[in-house]
């Protein structure tokens, strides 16, 4: 589906509001990441991180894949968020996140279930699962994931 | 929200038919990830990558970002579809992917913009389309964002 060229528009438009359908932005950063080489090789970011990828069911190659560097950003970015959410609450920050993903084959082909478990050790467990659900909310890779059904997020009892 | 511990399932049933609603799955692969310091410090895969995460608005720390996560994982898995699509159509791998991640401030809190720019340059441009198409609606990633307006889909003119 050919769509409208959010991140382009947004480049132009820096430091001033943003319109994307009805609603108002305001651009804090950017970056931009490539593939030129597909499965195996190479994924970059000019100037920054460069990570060896490959297959993730051959396990005699050595790279990383999208199933793990999909999880290594929901994990990151649900635990800055329960960071963030610890410390408007006068809470040490405790919180940890594991991200299970499975590759599966199913009727529509391959397709990725994403599940993501929060311990928060310092808390009880029905408080845990209240800030559980605030980060879920509030951090940007699980609202991009939220449509999904494949997409689950638990609260660990400690 | 909690929800079913649907990657706790798959675990235990390795190697057969899994229920997921209404839908039956086939695992393939399975990974885990954690992030246990939150914006500043490192996510991992236990005996596999470690990656420095930092906050993406400080530029003298070096680490990587969920956006840059993020669109490694988009981009490789993009390409890597694109790459069986080129295989099934018998045409050379040329296809690359370009992510532009964007995190803005609106009147919902933070959110990620994630627009992905794909070139094809062994074919035209109306073919281009047709193949983007095809990969974005079988790339996995692809999949678990499709259900956010904040993603789009760019095939590129050579």
């Amino acid at each position: 589906m050919q769509a409208l060229h959010l991140a382009g528009t947004l480049a132009v438009e820096e430091a001033f509001p943003m319109d994307n359908s009805d609603k108002k932005f305001r651009k804090l950063y950017e970056t931009d990441i490539y593939n030129k080489d597909g499965l195996n090789g190479y994924a970059y970011v000019p100037n920054g991180i460069a990570v060896a990828v490959s297959n993730p069911r051959n396990e005699t190659m050595p790279g990383t894949n999208p199933e793990q560097l999909l999880g290594l950003s929901l994990s990151t970015c649900m635990n800055a968020t329960l960071q963030a959410i610890e410390r408007e609450n006068d809470l040490d920050h405790t919180a940890e996140v594991h991200v299970h993903v499975t590759m599966v084959k199913g009727t529509d082909g391959l397709e990725f279930l994403v599940h993501a478990m929060v311990s928060i050790p310092s808390v009880s467990y029905e408080r845990a699962v209240e800030l559980t659900n605030q980060a879920e909310q509030r951090c940007p890779v699980s609202k991009l994931l939220s449509g999904s059904i494949n997409y689950t997020v638990e609260t660990l009892q400690n």
